[in-house]
């Protein structure tokens, strides 16, 4: 951030009174610019079993799979961004059954929120974002190529979850260096 | 939004090629400003059966008790946050025992997450942001003057689920008009 966004005078970079952190102030208008972190909404789609992924048609991580998920939107909530996201990537109406994952990647300040879902009628189709979709069985998923780490944990808590069929959420904080697969 | 905030041209409002929404974008670099839901994260701290409130010394809801909670920052994770807000507001450092609550408002487009904690030696204080905070008994909490949906969802969800000392974790949509309380 160079300008304010309000009144377009350039702005610095000081503790505002009354703060303890350093902030973007307009230098003119003395507007306060916070930047937070942005959350990430996505679903966990199955169909008889299998589970619904995205092969990415866009960076990062082109070409490599996915859960659906993308920046939640102002005026929604967690679960309607989920949903949007898979209908938008995935072309999959889902009935949620509640949030599943929530991961902390404060090294670039997002905050991942997965929630479990039945892909309805188990129809699908591929989004614009997506090169293409495919249900995987649990013994082909390509776990050496998903797109991030919040897929792998996503996944792997799923199908240990799944073993005793209860699904309490799940909250991780993923840092690199990220540990071996 | 009126000026771009990485060149100082003014932005127009128009749906950018390949999206759907509505965005603030730059005349003249043609950047394309996202504007997010942001996080509040807090505790439910916790010491001897009773609960730690702050009355706020600052608007909105001015006098009013909340739990300590606060705008999650970049750079951290959402307990962090938690268990910073709660140093800041009631001089407090807890013991976190997981996330509890999250609560969507998407008229506000804000996500609020409390992480239930037990208070450390029961040490607390007042923060600046507080005019004074205090351990309640369940019988004694001030219900009619609480700040917000949130903290009072929260601490209903708490009383209940302490029957049976299970807390999952619990996700609610808050719109206006509230519920009765």
């Amino acid at each position: 951030m160079k300008f304010c966004s309000e009144c377009g005078s350039q702005v610095s970079v000081k503790i505002p009174e009354g703060d303890n952190r350093e902030r973007h102030v307009c230098t003119d208008c003395g507007v306060i610019h916070y930047i937070n972190p942005r959350i990430i909404a996505g679903t966990l789609p199955v169909y008889e079993g299998k589970v619904l992924l995205c092969r990415r048609a866009i960076e990062p991580r082109k070409g490599y799979w996915t859960l659906p998920a993308g920046f939640m939107e102002n005026g929604e909530t967690t679960a309607q961004a989920a949903a949007r996201e898979t209908i938008e990537e995935a072309e999959a109406e889902v009935d949620l059954h509640g949030l599943y994952t929530v991961f902390n990647l404060p090294h670039i300040s997002q905050v991942y929120m997965f929630f479990r879902g039945e892909v309805i009628e188990g129809k699908y189709g591929v989004g614009v974002e997506s090169l293409e979709t495919q249900l995987f069985e649990e013994q082909d998923i390509p776990w050496n190529e998903l797109a991030f780490p919040t897929i792998y944990r996503t996944l792997k808590l799923y199908f240990e979850d799944r073993k005793t069929e209860q699904y309490p959420v799940r909250i991780e904080d993923l840092q690199p260096p990220y540990r071996k697969h």
